[in-house]
């Protein structure tokens, strides 16, 4: 394929994702596969000699899509949302495109300096202490992870290594591995500190647990994956209070801030601490800019040495939503959670299970786990509307997560008028069949 | 933005990438920025209001591109290809499109399924052992991670469980840091057993390594991230030889097989030993096919929890080059290596470093690793063309590698006029300065 065909090809494709997310609330969020649906669809081995385009193209409707999950379809209500936006969407195109792998500031200095500018601006939109940026000569500063669970983990190996060297300096007759048999990780069943979990959306003390890890000098990284996005919005910042005790604070913008997967924001205190655990230097990778202190090289901030140009992401939605636009988005979906809620809570049958801070709603019927489990295989059965179920103190409870970008109030009096008719048609026949605990 | 305004903006980014891509031979390969260009360009915070997509398309062109490495010029000759194609992009369309999360079967069953069986295409292509295949109901399989580095520590970790679990099944009685503290990874400086290692791609000789793994009951990983694709012409496979004796293999068609970054393809024989060490089960995760045992979570074979629709990318390659397509492209840039490597050799003041096997010749100028710093220095001043250097056995070496999809004959010719002649005007002044060591 030729740049010519690629601009025809191109252009059909753009005109096929409009129509897909256009029409998306269509189709059945859900889909009716069942395990290995896939492999007798395609052929045993990749082809000796090309095929079109044409090919291709019809197969993504026959092979694909009735596969796919929809996780944009305004009844999908499962786990967290996934951002997607058009603005994320063009710079994702433009990102392809360029396909610069920005592993040191050298490998392209717009890829680096993009990104650390762009954290600056998402650290100042959810007013982060002023030790977490980078601006023009800080010790601090953001950097892009593929994950929340990817931004855990490099702040753990910084906080081993940190930690290793500090009682290798004191006791040097000691080695790596009998230090590490020493070291402890305070964590809860959530691991390290969390705003908004998974499960219920809870928040842990950050004003308690900041002061005691400052004392006892443990590293406290912050995971506000979901909850994050928030921030922005000044009526739900005290939720962040205390990150000023963190060395590392890290929130997911392709969950909730209209930022397409992947881009994992981190920041951290002393930037240091990170280029110290990962530092890696072979000659080839080495520039003549590296030793003047003026440029970052990302690769020491990060498990994986090559990087995309993600910060295009953020560039475009930043820029074309605006503050006030991300604000809006965010306080439409918790708007619409709280819809939920006070359906919920107006039917007696059903109780609220954790108190509703963001864009999640735990719920469940009055009643036994098995009476739930029942009411969530109905719900998930008839694939009209798509929610997951976590555990809640031994009690099965039903989630409620806002997620699509275009749902909208009469897509929550939906979900709330079916999954109330099913307890309707449940409840009817589990009287019958079963004693309520 | 909406569907009806992406429809046009989607577009003109289309056309604006083929121009980029088609015309990308006319930009100079590596920018003239300054470290800290950027900031001053741009505002010192994300605009309260919105922005139009013309207000940030202009800046492209103005901010982004004077700081972009142009990675996909056939002038570049640095690091290791990055893969670029047309297909690739427009899979990433959709895949942006979709905008599923695959951390589980369920999450978008197409996700999970298509990459298992474009990973089996890929084995296949690679002439993998049938060991390494998921097929319909083998015990290994292949995954997509983000990078050579992940699958490495993936690697490292599950041998690590797999040991800890067998040491501990024999001595209860030893903690996990007890036993930690007496495990031992055998590793060169390139780490793992490699094919292909950055500096001057050479080749651990596995029909050596191999036997004495499986005897001492060592995990073998191996590591092909460049060299990987070659091997998909047969006369080249010969490389892969000893593979049957690992635990797992990885490779990047990212690198070298026309699929844009990320996919990075890795294969182990025993599922079950990555899914034993990283089995997370959290309810809202959980979901009623995965006990039957037909199903693979992915989730438990990387670090991160999310995952985008990464093999869409291979499908559109696989099918719109064919084997026959990628080979060819291979095969060029091998051509196009060996090309360079006599035009050297018909310069005696320059010496080959090391074998050309693939698309990397490592050579310098006789002389001293002054000299060559000299020559590189002078090679990346002009910006005409870009290279990295290496060290090889204290020396310093310049790395040419044969990058871009577009890169032909007359770029090569060039290339190496072009570095003839700035050794000619080096070697003139340096003659008076300096003692020939």
């Amino acid at each position: 394929m030729d740049a010519a065909e690629f601009r025809k090809r191109g252009k059909e494709m753009v005109d096929y994702v409009a129509d897909y997310l256009e029409k998306i609330e269509k189709r059945q969020v859900f889909p009716d596969v069942e395990p290995g649906y896939l492999r007798p669809l395609v052929a045993d081995s990749a082809p000796q000699d090309p095929e079109s385009f044409e090919d291709v193209f019809k197969d993504i409707e026959k092979i694909i899509m009735p596969g796919v999950t929809h996780w944009h379809s305004p009844y999908f209500f499962a786990y967290f949302p996934s951002a997607s936006s058009f603005p994320a969407l063009l710079a994702d195109m433009l990102c392809g495109g360029i396909g610069c792998v920005g592993f040191s500031w050298a490998a392209s200095p717009a890829c680096t300096e993009l990104e650390t500018v762009m954290l600056d601006w998402l650290g100042k939109m959810v007013n982060l202490p002023k030790e977490f940026l980078a601006e023009k000569d800080g010790q601090g500063g953001g950097v892009i992870q593929g994950s929340a669970s990817e931004a855990t983990l490099i702040a753990l190996l910084a906080a081993r290594t940190k930690i290793i060297r500090q009682v290798q300096s004191e006791k040097p007759e000691l080695t790596e591995a009998e230090i590490m048999g020493t070291l402890v990780a305070y964590a809860s069943d959530q691991f390290c500190a969390t705003l908004g979990t998974t499960s219920c959306c809870s928040f842990d003390k950050l004003l308690e647990l900041g002061p005691l890890c400052n004392k006892e000098n443990i590293w406290m990284h912050i995971d506000a994956a979901y909850a994050g996005s928030a921030f922005i919005c000044p009526e739900f910042r005290h939720l962040l209070n205390g990150v000023e005790f963190a060395d590392s604070f890290n929130f997911n913008p392709h969950k909730w801030l209209l930022v397409n997967f992947d881009c994992s924001a981190m920041w951290v205190k002393k930037r240091s601490d990170l280029i110290g655990a990962f530092k890696l230097e072979p000659l080839y990778l080495q520039h003549h800019h590296q030793e003047s202190g003026l440029v970052t090289d990302y690769r020491h901030w990060q498990i994986p040495l090559g990087r995309r140009f993600r910060s295009l992401k953020l560039w475009f939605v930043l820029r074309m939503y605006g503050v006030r636009g991300l604000q809006e988005h965010i306080r439409k979906h918790i708007r619409l959670s709280h819809q939920f809620e006070h359906l919920v809570l107006q039917d007696e049958r059903f109780e609220i299970c954790a108190e509703v801070v963001l864009g999640l709603v735990c719920f469940r019927l009055k009643g036994s786990n098995e009476l739930n489990e029942a009411l969530l295989k109905s719900i998930n059965d008839a694939k009209k509307i798509h929610l997951v179920p976590c555990h809640l103190r031994e009690k099965f409870v039903l989630r409620f997560a806002v997620c699509s970008r275009t749902v909208e109030s009469t897509h929550i009096k939906f979900a709330w008028q079916h999954i109330s008719q099913l307890a309707t048609d449940l409840l009817k026949t589990w009287e019958h069949n079963h004693h309520q605990q």
